[in-house]
């Protein structure tokens, strides 16, 4: 890591925070912005010592209404005051008009320094800006995508913000470490009990696994919905014993952007090649057999592995265990073919998913908790036996940064990827060698989102690299005649290619941390010097 | 009530303990066997002042496995001694085995001092008692069906005993006056990693709804199964992130007996005439429309007056919200042919419902805290329409037992009672006028259950009482020529056939409490002197 001298940053700057070198060689503060943080040691060993979060109990009699007017009246009625922390879930994803709604009624009621804890911030969400500038919205809990992202980056927003995984949020909140004070969600289909699920609905989007805690945990929960039906919103996903308001609105968002995300398997020919490949090192690490359990993205090289792996599961005729992750419809046709016993779905990809969620039974919406959280009895991903994962760099030590981009900028969330794997036998990370005339493979990775002892093999379409722990799977691939080789000579070919990629110059200014699913910081996220 | 002066109790006598009077009349202690009570008020105004319920936080790493050899092996490994409180469920009602495994290995480990909290003890489980003798039990904070309550109420066990609602069990559990240290849960079908649900195996019971409330509170949750299937066991009723042992064993119990209850339409002609007038009181109140909810019992005359209110509803084109509460294939009969949108299941009462259960997406499991609590953002019992309740004895305030039976013995539990009569906007009793040669309407009930403030009507072959705050009800009732009669016209025709029921001679000693749904004491069991 680069960390010029320069320092635009006022409080909570580098130079006030006591740091100290992470395991992975990461400076990392102990105290930002008034919070003490661990630094990340490895993936395994930190263990609570707290008792899961609680809230007051209330109660309800029959004759009383949850129904209230406004997201005004919600904010008053759920008491919300200067300093205190709110949420939203971002399953409508850049069709989220939710957590814009709610910041700015914040604002136009005078509320400062709320800190925002939602599931995650989307490009959509930039609208939100102005109230950070004006200081309606001080602190941010959540990772972003976007614009805000790059405007922290540059320093032109005071927004600290603290980036973390989807189980790392279930954790960070069960923990007690992010107490929401109000959750407002996003309720595709509800009743006036505050019964709610996303399978029904104009805003239909799915499972509604990242709201479920919220909903468990956070002092007042408000279902905001432009589906207001009868009772019983039925199936429940969330339910009316946990909710304590609803508010009816227009429109959650714009439908026809929550379906965002690139759905069709790739025709691009290096990456049909990585996918062959990868889908290849799952049949040598001897996991197609039955019961297999697979996660992919909804990437084109992420769903061009699963048609490879479709394949030689029906081939050999394999019956899989379950997928999981954010859903597609690639995975529901695997569902109904009987490839999956079993979907463990945390999200919604596509439309063709959402309307699988809402009829079959063995279509399970799970909670962020169940899915990754690694502070508990025991969560899905433990039992995955291979997941796909994307990178934008990866460094000799298997490090992977899916958080910066190219220019320095924080740019992206997240999302499952270090807790899949953590969690999954083998983790895979999927990328072309170059991408944009940079070299994935890097002597070091400009931000850690993922340690490189949870990650087993890079395949790109120029060789595939093992990690050194799994020597007996190297030379199965050998003898496969697949293209391994060491991650140093993926370096040094690439490398000869594009030149040496030149250092970002970062300033000493903090503007992110990037925590570990178990909550300890792996690295941080500087502010780029322009 | 009638209390001798006669004694045989020991510690914790109605003469050490502090006592008052309730607003029913009733003389409670406000201290019990060690523990605090509050006397009963009224339904509805006493409310929580403490936070929900935790316990400590744990991690579980991928290559960690849950499944012990015993239930030995569980028990020391839940650290269980002396002292300490373990629970069960009673969803496999008299077919139940593992209760009686549970007790009678912490006998063999020279455990003493345990609490019992299952949800329910039922007849078969009366192969406890040696251990209750020997002091391995030496609490109930459950209520008990059969000679466990007999022998209590005899004198002949010392097992201070709690009855609870369904409601006031979740309820206890979240508010932690009954903190469970080790929750065993039967679990018919169930995966390595404590992924379970009722809906497979050779026990399946279909839904566990009961145990929901241990899974998520007890301080250590294992999993017992005699059907261990590989990952994922689908549909998940309780995640393996609740669970922290499996323990295989041979059977949970007599899967014959799992299903024990009366579940056939009534033919005496008495029933059939309380279940017409019954379903014509439902009519008569307008509650006869679309989203129409319900609940009924298994009992043949309330299963009778489900049949009067099905016919009704297709006659009338009425299509109804849910159906809740204990589920028969009577209510999935009426799910399917679209009486019902939803049914809201906490425990299913014969095999038709099972096996609904886990096929249908619209038949729904719910937790007791869901179903009934009443310190929670809202319960199902708070939407229910009506319910069609059981009694032993109605007074002339509409107080209701259903705990004692006529010889003063402690030989039911409360169930739902309390539960869905403070919910529905309707709680009607069915039963007939005279039981036994003893007359169901008293000047005062043995014991209260369920508080008048809560009971709306009272249907017997021998005319409809309507309680004094529904007077337009009344006058729609003998509108419509239904026999309605003052309660007291009802008590003085009955007993004038049946001469006034001898007092049941009690002495002073006190071996149950009666705790109302909100956690106070609505009565107390003596000791019937024999």
């Amino acid at each position: 890591m680069d960390a010029s001298s320069g320092n635009r940053g006022g409080e909570g700057s580098a130079s006030d925070a006591p740091m100290v070198k992470n395991s992975l060689g990461r400076m990392v503060p102990t105290l930002w912005k008034g919070k003490s943080y661990e630094p990340y040691r490895d993936p395994w060993s930190r263990a609570p010592a707290v008792d899961r979060g609680t809230r007051p109990l209330v109660r309800r009699n029959p004759w009383e209404s949850k129904v209230l007017k406004s997201l005004r009246e919600a904010i008053e009625r759920c008491d919300l005051r200067d300093g205190m922390t709110i949420s939203t879930h971002h399953h409508l994803r850049n069709g989220d008009r939710l957590l814009n709604l709610l910041v700015q009624e914040c604002e136009a009621m005078g509320l400062k320094n709320l800190t925002v804890a939602s599931s995650s911030v989307h490009p959509v969400n930039a609208e939100i800006i102005p109230c950070i500038r004006n200081g309606t919205i001080t602190r941010c809990e959540t990772g972003v995508n976007g614009l805000i992202g790059e405007l922290a980056s540059k320093g032109e927003l005071d927004f600290p913000i603290v980036v973390r995984s989807h189980g790392g949020r279930a954790r960070s909140i069960l923990a007690g470490d992010v107490p929401v004070d109000a959750a407002f969600i996003a309720a595709p289909c509800c009743d006036e009990t505050g019964n709610l699920n996303g399978a029904q609905g104009p805003s239909a989007c799915g499972s509604l696994g990242y709201a479920h805690t919220d909903a468990r945990y956070a002092r007042k929960v408000v279902a905001v919905t432009d589906h207001l039906v009868p009772y019983p919103a039925s199936p429940v996903s969330i339910s009316q014993s946990d909710v304590d308001f609803v508010v009816p609105i227009d429109s959650l968002g714009d439908s026809q952007k929550i379906v965002s995300t690139t759905t069709r398997v790739t025709r691009d020919p290096a990456g049909l090649l990585i996918a062959k490949h990868a889908a290849e090192v799952i049949e040598a690490a001897g996991l197609l057999r039955n019961g297999f359990s697979f996660q992919t993205g909804s990437g084109g090289t992420s769903l061009a592995v699963a048609e490879n792996v479709r394949n030689r599961m029906r081939e050999l005729g394999i019956k899989g265990s379950f997928g999981c992750g954010g859903i597609t419809g690639y995975f529901v046709d695997m569902l109904e073919e009987g490839l999956f016993h079993t979907l463990f779905d945390v999200q919604c990809f596509d439309l063709k998913a959402v309307q699988s969620f809402g009829r079959n039974i063995m279509h399970r919406e799970i909670s962020a908790d169940l899915y990754a959280n690694p502070f508990n009895r025991g969560c899905v991903v433990n039992q995955l036996d291979c997941v796909i994962l994307g990178a934008t760099e990866v460094d000799l030590d298997f490090n992977v940064n899916v958080n910066t981009e190219s220019n320095g900028y924080l740019l992206h969330n997240t999302g499952g990827h270090c807790d899949t794997a953590a969690g999954a036998r083998l983790a895979i990370v999927v990328a072309p060698s170059i991408r944009g005339r940079l070299p994935i493979i890097r002597d070091s990775v400009t931000t850690v989102t993922t340690p490189g002892e949870t990650v087993d093999v890079i395949v790109t379409e120029r060789g595939i690299a093992v990690a050194p722990r799994h020597q007996e799977l190297a030379k199965e691939l050998a003898r496969r005649r697949l293209p391994v080789k060491e991650i140093r000579q993926l370096h040094e070919e690439t490398t000869a290619l594009t030149g040496k990629p030149r250092p970002i110059p970062f300033t000493d200014n903090i503007i992110a941390l990037i925590e570990y699913r178990d909550g300890s910081i792996i690295d941080v996220v500087r502010q780029v010097q322009e």
